[in-house]
């Protein structure tokens, strides 16, 4: 089998090189260039030394007339308005695509202009004909749809723990619905590659916040997708915080459990809710629930905890910000659009400590 | 003014270390006595050599003849059960006692029950007669009763970032009680000095997790002090998590907003509440709220959030757990209990970065 | 190709957990049991719950009978002591052995005597017949007799990181050899998995020290190799500190410059040595030296500088002390002694950030 | 005694951010103005919201006409080129000055044009004839001219840990000169406010490096230094090394001892000269030597150390770069410069953990 060719848009950046990490152990895919509009020029192992002698491709300009165009598949990891600017032409010469920002995460207008107002965009989304093909790229909600389509719009980190944390839970109608609370807490590495006064090493070393309280842009796909499960508007609170660790989101989600709902039958949903899903791996209160334990993995832990006092069932959902959460997702997604075995290229545990 | 001699016992862990630190820089205290079974006959400069030429006292056993007892208050900066056993003896020499365990936050024999319970201690309590005179040594609670007492429970960590952050609307009765989730975050050094698996470095520095859920001791007197302002009985959902950082409780407080109340109102009753509190600092929602803020220092900082979409007040609550969530108060405590101005050798700002 | 069998003993710890981490990837070589003297009867992934999935094997006691024996070798990640007892046993039932402490780094009884005696052991060898067929596991510099051996005494990781950096000054006789000093800086992970005060979270993390200055055992190995090199004995200044983070040795090693040579002749000497070596990268002084680089890997990155002002030849090597300081080497090793190409299993460049 | 008025100058850095909180529990110093260029009109603790309540003024332009002069003492907490343009109108109005940078460390002109050189600056100082006057500021060796001077030049953090690691090993010739190597290990504080790739969280949590080997600026005052208690020119061999700690300067010294010498001897040497200084412990080989034994305090801790076997003394030197190694000399400075006693507002041990 010849291989996937893989071009990276904004491969300069973490998402980007997670993106090399993960393509460098797949066996049916191979990175053919590595785009961006920074360090042109330069090996990508000038800036993440740790990739010499695997990758030393050069950074092309996206503006160079010889820039390849012979990909499979494109990856836009990219911040909002990039991809949605770039993608049809892309398309057109038959890649694939999958977009790590919020561009193509919503496939209707309505909702993308719902969820531009938040992040303060106020241009109109410039390839508004694309959205009712693309499909939000969490796979287990929408692999059949995913390996059916060219458009993915890669989900968010924060978001992916969410989802993954609540979906049983909605889709069987076992909590109350505007009874949810998602407290998240993320390592440094979800902020990106850009220094920053908030995440300088001694200003962060230290240091734990809260910050975009009620107002995080993740909380729109979060209710998008519990709100299809649902079949109705669903509406939570969450509230993201920065500890200072380098990966890792854990996030512990609140809800006050139906009538009837006791330990066992929520691990049950579950369960069986995720019995096809390699990555998701559920474990009961008992079992510890750290972030290393995922860490440099595509796996989402989930630990779920009844307070019989309260009565509110809480889980703890566990993801790699940059894998699971990001480069991680993009390529099991890559995978089910190809027709490949999904866990291709990414079964491996992470290193630890 | 003659200076108030503190005898400290359980000297040789963090809460003896913070009161060794504060009290060398109150003009009107001084440490007669360090008292511990461990290292016993060591300089405790020895164990924490940043205090040479500052404190050099040797570690004497509470069991030794010549140990001194001339005290005019105690320390027992030991774990529960310790205070409990030596308290009466202490009393009756004249000396007041400020216990830095559970033994003496409940008042009355039937709570101290319900707390034992949940920690797993089996023996009944030794003191029990003491109880209806000890006070919960919350001072922006109880400052009165505690400058007539003898005998302070010092708070529990998580509990001084809880209480603070919810007594105001409790009091008030703002908030839907039935509704209060308390997410708290903890560096490491709540923990303690001995080395554990969990909290052994290369375990540690990238890695965060829940822990106690809905199970923490904290938990009782959290209830106990808001079921004393709303005059019955409050359930609250609460869970410590532990992230990599050394100083710092960070709270993260949801509950419903009650009919008509917005950020404003609240503002105006939380800022009431604490208008004569020195230690306790109300920011608004635009304010940073980092831990970092009050490491090192006796403060409290809250910040007032309200979530338009769901109606959500959500206070983020911030201590230094070795201070206000410890020695600082106790020390704050003994200013009262002595007469001296609650401030004095607390007012610091810590050292940044 | 039937896949080698390999047992681990000592499997618990970190060098267990890297030694499963990098045979998982291995397309030669399988696990075939994980003994220990703690935590028996626990899957492997109680104690790493990364590795749930990947490795789920029960851990077996050495003194259980039903311990399997048909390895076709055997890595003793154990500490001195260990594998000088078992070794003769494996050996005759036909595996070949990897020993990773001091027990056969030393291939004749005199020299051990010297490192048992810093080390403070008492005991004699048990197994001296064996150690002339020992050999010294630093595979850029043993690799025939590696692949002539059935017994490899795995090196120490700050010692991989002083040969790597010295062996072809050395062989070259362009330093002035009584100038050699090695100033190492290492992660805690070199410490192991077992909590200690020193290594206690709070009391680490914003924490560094020296130790064992002039003292360190490795410092044993590193004259013996560089002794071998130049056909005479050779004695270093040698000093460890303990830095705060995970992984990764960088040590800094100076040395007086030989008549007549400059950077250049420098570079050529290094660039000449380790011309077939995969696993080590030769930059110049202006490439960025940070330990990180390194992480994850097998890789030992050397940069090259002289200072013009002293005439001293400042060389900077970088390992990551659990992979190519502990079982990366081990692995090689293994590679080499059946035959396999050396890269085989290692060749991934670790994660970042 | 009216409280000596402080302007600082620079105010928003950590050099500011120090002097204040140094300065606020100083008894006989006060912050008459805050002076920078960034952050006009915001007050000091929106900065650093630790100081809220403690340190409220507004950050005033340098430039404007109503920026306060009536100081008596001038920080400039600035780097290079700053003091040396503003100092003569301070000293003019008969301030006195204490420069953090580089211009006034070399009190002739020939040796600052040296040091310029090196750090590429090519402009002429602008006020040559103020070096003459100027003193280098580190008290236990220049105290009585400080005490005479009212332009002092603060030394670079490097600078102290290293002089005071080697001062009485050069004036009592004990060692060999031209051996003396420091290997000197920084936290990240020490570069300062601004972020950086380098010191962004995530790339250097778990990364350490060497930096300008061979080439760092403050070996030339260290040379300086040195130069006059030998009373010859002396070169020593400098490599700088960051390390994921906030603050701390830990230096490993090695040089070859004189004939004669021994531990013993050294020992009181190094007892001998700094008799007399409060701030510099000294402790044999046996003492524990970790940086954050001196973090947030005014102390230069100093072990002495032997290697028998290559003949060699090892010092290892530990400051806190912000505070001994930089706004603590500063405050040490002012003191003696005002004829206070040298200690005023500086006896205090820090906090730990």
């Amino acid at each position: 089998m010849e291989k996937i060719k893989v071009g990276i848009i904004g491969a300069g950046g973490y998402g980007g090189c997670g993106a090399i990490e993960l393509l460098h152990n797949h066996p049916h895919a191979e990175i053919a260039a590595l785009i961006d509009k920074q360090d042109v020029g330069k090996p990508i192992s000038d800036l993440y030394p740790h990739l010499t002698g695997f990758c030393d491709l050069p950074i092309i300009s996206p503006d160079d007339p010889d820039c390849p165009d012979d990909f499979q598949v494109v990856f836009f990891a990219t911040p909002d308005g990039v991809g949605q600017n770039a993608a049809p032409s892309w398309l057109k010469k038959g890649a694939k695509v999958v977009d790590y920002s919020g561009d193509f995460r919503f496939n209707d207008l309505h909702t993308y202009k719902g969820y531009a107002a938040r992040i303060g965009r106020t241009q109109d989304h410039s390839s508004p004909d694309l959205l009712p093909q693309s499909v939000y790229g969490l796979t287990e909600l929408h692999r059949s749809e995913i390996s059916r389509s060219s458009l993915v719009g890669n989900p968010g980190c924060f978001a992916v723990s969410c989802i993954l944390g609540l979906s049983p839970a909605i889709k069987s109608k076992i909590i109350e619905e505007d009874s949810i609370i998602c407290d998240a807490k993320t390592g440094v590495s979800g902020a990106g590659k850009n220094p920053t006064p908030a995440f300088h090493y001694p200003a962060r070393y230290d240091a734990m916040n809260a910050y975009k309280i009620s107002g995080h842009q993740h909380v729109y796909e979060v209710e998008r997708e519990l709100g299809l499960l649902a079949d109705h508007d669903i509406r939570i609170t969450f509230t993201p915080h920065v500890v200072p660790l380098c990966r890792g989101i854990l996030t512990t989600i609140y809800a006050q459990l139906g009538a009837g709902q006791n330990l066992k039958s929520v691990e049950e949903v579950y369960q069986s809710f995720y019995k096809d899903d390699v990555f998701v791996r559920v474990f009961g209160p008992e079992k510890p629930q750290v972030s290393v334990n995922v860490r440099g993995s595509n796996f989402c832990n989930i630990s779920l905890n009844v307070d019989e006092r309260t009565g509110k069932l809480i889980v703890v959902s566990l993801v790699d910000n940059l894998v699971k959460g990001q480069a991680g997702s993009a390529v099991q997604n890559m995978n089910i659009m190809f027709g490949l075995e999904e866990t291709t290229g990414l079964l491996h545990p992470g290193i630890y400590p």
